[in-house]
């Protein structure tokens, strides 16, 4: 079987690897496809070598088939359509014991902190697979992964249908939080300097949005919640400017879900927190009920998640597919094929 | 009748005052007792004189004695033993119609915004008024207001018995805060530097202390919660290392309160927001329920204020009141007797 290895600076191998046999409580899939995330850019920029130590094989948005059971794994039988929770939790912290796994206080991130699905063959861990239903393909499973990650941002946010929702960011992610949202009754509005990002969120989501960079965000916003000010902000953009923003545009017990990654520490307006009693909410990646309501999101047909798919690569040319994603705002989500249909 | 001006400058004048008929909906009240809150020394030092624009008369922590009441006044009667929450609403803005009047979008605070209670009579709203049971007497009573904000900000923390609580900073508010987080079963710390502060809280609340300066308080919080980090951390401080502290100290889904005004935005570290799926919530003033618990719990017995009354003084001293709690942090609350007992 073949696997692909980072190996620093935008570069990958092509390697012969070896199918792993699993374990006890583990199964060996046929993996069919990857898709390729904002961290898996971050690690291919060079920025997490000292994480990844490679050569290594990343990937962790994964669709496979179950090729292989190890001992005492029940519920799975080879063939079946899967998908993988990509998080390894120690099950033994206060954190684990109070039932957040994936904040674990040892939690090791699959495809980051150990290796990925970049290649024929993966062996996990039974707890991780969530099982496809015969309508969902492994192209639109291998965006279960990202999509559980807006489930999980929009049950952090606890909203209600026919709230007034401002996602700050149209990456892929503030995408798929924008179709969640929209599927759960919210009236929606995407803030995204990219033209074509603009477009996709009015043309496949059918979501309001506006040009932070032309247009006074926080007037627009009073105008649009007739100065009610937004009930969700998601920070999805990383950006300082959104960090002004979204003390501004909340209305009062207004909830902000803080789903970019700020490694620096912004200045953020305390005071609009006490005088409106603004929540911020923290949320990092899932929990397994965020991946069962992603599959049936995508089953029901409420969301659609084949116009997110931009290019799909055999995993021979995984550096092709990586290339073709770099500093490029119109790709949702670049998939690489590694066998398994 | 007499009533206190603020003039400007730390300085009061006691003028004879004209007590006001109460119209449609409005009680006048003997005023009983009046305390001193940190806003209240905010105005004597004057950084706030363009809000109540002197000479005006100012004080919000009220108890009195109903004197007279408006057409329409239903529920009270002459001689009840009432305090005063004292937030004058709009009732018709969409943060009203959503029930939070408290934070209402033109909300007037009553003593800052309008004239307050530093006098013999003050003729207020009904819906503004508070009972008080036979065994609460007017100085007790005058402590429900600062209560109500303690109230209010662990009703906002969700705090659960048994749940591992960080006050960060030892004065009134921060001390109510640690004896209401007590009396729901929770375990409390205070850190605080001041030493009679600590003392107080010890002695007076039994809870425990530490002192932030000379003790490193992430590894002290680390090992009094076997390193599961604090359940919930109130800032009430109003400093930089306090905000430092907080995302370092509060343990994964840990909920921290913002009681403290910030003025100034100050660098918070999102980062740990994302990695412990932290939570902040901003709390201001109080709802009608707070204050109804703050009178149950001195009521009942649950919470005894009487430790917090640092000094009493007769209107006609109110200067000598004002100055003896500038830049003194032993003390905790002055009152002001304003006849009615």
């Amino acid at each position: 079987m073949l696997a692909a290895q980072y190996i620093g600076n935008k570069n990958f191998n092509i390697v012969e690897g070896q199918a792993l046999k699993p374990g006890a409580g583990e199964v060996r899939l046929n993996v069919g496809y990857v898709g390729i995330c904002g961290t898996d850019m971050h690690i291919y920029h060079g920025v997490m070598d000292q994480r990844v130590n490679p050569p290594a094989t990343i990937g962790h948005e994964i669709s496979g088939v179950v090729a292989e059971l190890g001992d005492g794994v029940t519920g799975f039988s080879i063939g079946d359509k899967v998908v993988v929770r990509p998080l390894d939790w120690c099950g033994e912290c206060p954190t684990c014991n109070a039932g957040y796994t994936h904040i674990c206080q040892n939690l090791k991130f699959m495809g980051i902190d150990s290796p990925g699905a970049f290649q024929n063959s993966w062996t996990v861990k039974s707890r991780t697979l969530h099982k496809l239903p015969a309508n969902v393909d492994l192209q639109q499973g291998a965006l279960i992964e990202p999509l559980s990650v807006a489930c999980h941002d929009i049950r952090r946010s606890r909203l209600q249908a026919g709230e007034k929702v401002v996602v700050l960011g149209g990456g892929p992610i503030g995408q798929l939080v924008a179709a969640v949202a929209k599927s759960v009754g919210a009236e929606v509005l995407v803030s995204e300097p990219n033209e074509s990002r603009r477009a996709f969120a009015t043309e496949k989501l059918g979501v309001s949005v506006v040009n932070p960079i032309d247009t006074d965000l926080a007037k627009f916003v009073d105008e649009w919640t007739e100065t009610k000010g937004a009930d969700v902000v998601f920070e999805v953009s990383g950006v300082k400017p959104a960090i002004d923003a979204m003390t501004q545009i909340a209305g009062r017990r207004g909830r902000i879900v803080m789903v970019a990654i700020h490694a620096q520490a912004p200045e953020i307006d305390l005071f609009q927190f006490f005088w409106k009693e603004l929540e911020l909410l923290g949320a990092r990646v899932y929990e397994a009920a965020d991946f069962d309501w992603a599959v049936e999101l995508i089953s029901s047909g409420k969301i659609d998640v084949r116009p997110f798919i931009s290019s799909v690569n055999e995993l021979k040319d995984i550096g092709k597919a990586f290339a073709g994603m770099d500093n490029n705002p119109t790709g949702m989500k670049a998939l690489v094929s590694c066998g398994a249909e």
